[in-house]
C-alpha cells in the first residue's frame, strides 16, 4: 500500500493501474468521479467494437463515483472501478447468467466477492459478457485487437475489458479453463487463486469442485491488491525473490495439440529465463495428470448436470445445443461410479503434483493452443482445466506476441497455499522476458 | 426399489414411509393427493404447537399432488411429501434464510436438491423453520414432545417436522451440528453425507469449507432412497452386513461435556453392541482431533463473516446480537494466517481420521449432550462440528431415551465416501440396540 503515483500517472486516467488510481484517490489528486468518467468514455469509444458489457448504466457508476468522493472513502480500492462477470450476483445490476432464460434477474444480494470490493471502495462499473452459463456457448464480445477473434471464454467481457483499458480490474471465474485461455487470447494477468481460498458465495454454481473466482489486471501487483481485498487481509506488496526461481517446465500431455510457433515460443522462453539465472529444469508430472484433462471433463459435467436439473426439466429449448449436447450429454451420461473414481484420482494426482514443489518454486507451462482463434467458439481449453483439477494457483503471464501480432501467454503455477509465491515468480519471469 | 407395502401401511398415512408411499403410489393403490392430504391434516392438527413451518400452502401442496397423480409419475419418490430448510431455494416459495432481512425474498431458481427430489415425483410441502442464517439464533419451532423445550437447530423445522410424522422426508443443511444435533433431540434419523457428495448449489452458504445438505428420515432406508436420488443414482436397497461391523468406540475430547446418563446409555450401548457380536473397541482418535472444534469455529466463522459482508455493511441492526457478537465477531477477528493453520490442520486431522477405517468399519460416538434443553437456545453442537470438519459421512441413530422420556441419539460415522456402508451399520445398530 505504498504505491505512490508515478510517470504512469502521465497516461489516460482509463490506463492507471489500481494502485495508481487508490493511491491518487487517497490522496486526494484525483477524484472517483474523474477516474469512473475516464473508464466510462474509453467504454463509449470501444464498446461497439469490443462488445464487453452486458450490463452498464453511466449514471449509476458516476452515482457511487460521487458517493465515495463525498464520504472521503480510504480504503485499498478507493475509487477503483471493477467490472463484475455476469454470472456473480449483483443486488442493484441485473445478473443473467449468459442465458435467455434469465434475462433481466436481479438477485436480492450482492455476491460476496462484489460486496468485499464495494467496502473496500471499488466502483462496480457492471457486468462483463459471459458465455451461456460459463460454459461454451459464446456471448457476443469480439477480442479487443481484432474483431474476427475470440476473446476466449467463459470470462470473454472480463478479459476484453482489462486488456482494453476500459476497467483496471475485473472478476471471473474459472472451473475449466475460463480465466487462463481469455487471459492469454486478450494478453492480461490473469489469476486463479488457490481452490477455496475466495468465497463463492452469490456465485453461480457450476462445478462446485473447480469453481474459483477469479481476477484479471494489467500488473501483478493489482492483483494481488484485489485478492487480499477478497480474502479479507491487509493488502501487502509483492515480495522481491531473493534469488531467481527454480522453474520446471512442464511439457504437458496436452503439448502435440499446441501450434508450432506455442511450442517455439515456450521452449524459448524456459531457454531465456535460465540465461537469466533461473534453475529450470524439465518437470516430471506424475503419470495420473495424463488423465486429468478426462478427469476434469467427468467430474465438472456431472456436477453441472445435477446443478441444472431445473433447466434441463423446465427450460430445454432455451437451453443451447451446444450446451445440451455437450456438458449436460456428458454429465448426464457420467454415473455415480465413475463420478467417484474420477476424484478419487483427481485427489491421487493433486497429491503428485504437490510433491513437485520441493523442487520448483513454480512450473511453466502453457496457458493456450496459440493465438486467439478466428470465429465464435472460444477456443480450446485443455491446457488449464487439468490445473483447475489440481486446485493449485495459476497465472496466465503476457509474454508472447504470436504470428498474427496477437498475445499468447505463458502459464505459471505453484504449489497449493502458495499464492503470493506464485505473484512473485511471475512478475520475475515477466521481467525477464518482458 | 422392491419395497412394497407392509403392515405399516395400515398406519395413518401421513405415517408412512417414503418407499410405502412411493411403491403404493405406482402401484395405483394410493394418490398423491391422499398422501399429501393425510401429511396436512397432521400439519393442521400439531403445527399450533410444534412450529416447524416458514411457509406452507396447501393449495400450493395439493396442486402438485394433482398434477402428479393426473401425470402418473412413477419415480423414486412418487408423491412422497418432503419439507424443505428455508435456507434452500424454492422457485414457487419464499426463502428467508431465517432472517427479516429476506422476509418473504423469492428465488429466480430452485436449488439443485429441491429440483432433483421433484424431478423424483416428490412433492414440495413447505419451507421449514431455520435459525437465523442458520446459525445460532432461533426461529419459532418446539420440541414436537415438549414445547418447553428446543427441538435443535439450524434444521429446527425438518427435524422436528419428520419427527412429528408431518413429512416422512425433509431436507436440511450441517455446517457445524445443525442436523445431528436436532437428530438427537428430536429422536430421528439424520444424515450428514460424505463432503461434497450432493451439491450445494441454491443453497446459502454459510462456510463452504463444511456446509452440506443433509436428509431426516424416520428409516434408514427412506434416507438412502432420498440420497440416491440426489446424488443422481440408481435408487438401491440398503444391503445387510455379512457380519457384525467393526466398530470403533469415541470418548471424543468433549466427552467430559456430556451429560453423566448420556455418558451411561453411550458405555451400555456399546457393550450391548459387543454382546450382539459388533467387534468393539475403543478407537484412539488422531492427537489433532483435540483441536478439531476450535479449528472448526476458526474455518467456519471467518468463511461466514466474508461470505456476509454485504449484511454486515448495510443491515448491521438487523442481524441478531447473538450473530454479531458470536460468528461474525469471531470471523472477523481471525486473520488469514490463522485461517491457513486452521485448514492444514484439518488437511492433517482428516488424513489421521481416515486411517481410523482400516480398524474400524464405522465409528461410534456421541450426537449431543443429552436431551434437548429446555428454553430457547439450540442446545450444544461440539459433538458434531469435529465430524462436519473431517468430511466424513455421519448419521444419528435415535436409539436412547434420557431420563425425561425424552430421544438423544448415537451418532455412527464412517469413512469419506463410506456412505452405504455407514447406512448399513447404522441399521444394523439400530436394530440391535432396539
Amino acid at each position: 500500500m505504498t504505491a505512490r503515483p508515478t510517470t504512469r500517472s502521465l497516461a489516460p486516467l482509463n490506463e492507471w493501474t489500481a494502485l495508481e488510481i487508490a493511491a491518487a484517490v487517497r490522496a486526494g489528486t484525483v477524484t472517483c468521479e474523474a477516474i469512473a468518467r475516464a473508464c466510462l468514455d474509453r467504454i463509449a469509444e470501444r464498446e461497439p467494437r469490443v462488445l464487453a458489457w452486458e450490463y452498464l448504466d453511466p449514471e449509476q457508476v458516476l452515482a457511487q463515483a460521487r458517493a465515495l468522493d463525498r464520504g472521503g472513502h480510504r480504503g485499498p480500492l478507493a475509487g477503483v472501478p471493477f467490472g463484475v462477470k455476469d454470472i456473480i450476483d449483483t443486488c442493484d445490476m441485473p445478473t443473467a447468467y449468459g442465458s435467455p432464460i434469465y434475462a433481466g434477474h436481479r438477485p436480492r444480494r450482492d455476491a460476496a466477492c462484489v460486496a468485499l470490493g464495494r467496502k473496500a471502495g471499488g466502483v462496480v462499473m457492471g457486468k462483463t459478457v459471459t458465455t451461456e452459463f460459463a460454459v461454451n456457448y459464446p456471448g457476443k464480445t469480439r477480442h479487443p485487437q481484432d474483431p474476427a477473434r475470440t476473446p476466449g471464454g467463459s470470462s470473454s467481457g472480463s478479459a476484453a475489458a482489462v486488456a482494453d483499458c476500459m476497467v483496471p480490474l475485473a472478476l471471473g471465474t474459472q472451473t475449466t479453463g475460463s480465466t487462463i485461455k481469455p487471459g492469454s487470447f486478450c494478453g492480461v494477468f490473469a489469476y486463479r487463486p488457490t481452490f477455496g481460498a475466495i468465497r463463492c458465495s452469490g456465485v453461480m454454481e457450476s462445478a462446485a469442485s473447480c469453481d474459483t473466482v477469479t481476477l484479471y489486471g494489467r500488473t501483478v501487483e493489482d492483483i494481488a491488491l484485489h485478492r487480499d481485498v477478497l480474502v479479507g487481509t491487509e493488502p501487502a506488496p509483492v515480495a522481491g525473490l531473493s534469488e531467481p526461481p527454480r522453474i520446471g517446465f512442464c511439457r504437458v500431455p496436452q503439448w502435440p495439440r499446441l501450434a508450432p510457433y506455442t511450442q517455439r515460443l515456450l521452449e524459448d522462453a524456459a531457454a531465456r529465463l535460465a540465461r537469466a539465472g533461473a534453475r529450470l529444469q524439465d518437470a516430471a508430472l506424475p503419470e495420473d495428470f495424463s488423465e486429468a484433462e478426462e478427469t476434469h471433463r467427468q467430474i465438472s459435467c456431472r456436477e453441472f448436470a445435477l446443478n441444472f436439473t431445473r433447466e434441463i426439466e423446465h427450460h430445454w429449448n432455451e437451453l443451447s445445443e451446444d450446451l445440451r449436447n455437450g456438458k449436460i450429454r456428458i454429465g448426464l451420461e457420467c454415473t455415480d461410479k465413475r463420478y467417484r473414481a474420477a476424484q478419487a484420482l483427481a485427489a491421487r494426482c493433486r497429491l503428485g503434483v504437490e510433491a513437485l514443489f520441493g523442487d520448483f518454486d513454480v512450473l511453466l507451462a502453457p496457458a493456450a493452443v496459440g493465438e486467439a482463434p478466428v470465429g465464435t467458439g472460444t477456443g480450446d481449453s485443455t491446457l488449464a482445466s487439468p490445473w483447475s483439477l489440481m486446485h493449485v494457483p495459476t497465472m496466465n503471464v503476457p509474454v508472447f506476441k504470436g504470428p498474427n501480432g496477437l498475445p499468447v501467454g505463458a502459464q505459471v503455477i505453484a504449489g497449493h497455499g502458495q499464492d503470493r509465491k506464485l505473484f512473485a515468480a511471475a512478475r520475475w519471469i515477466h521481467s525477464a522476458l518482458a
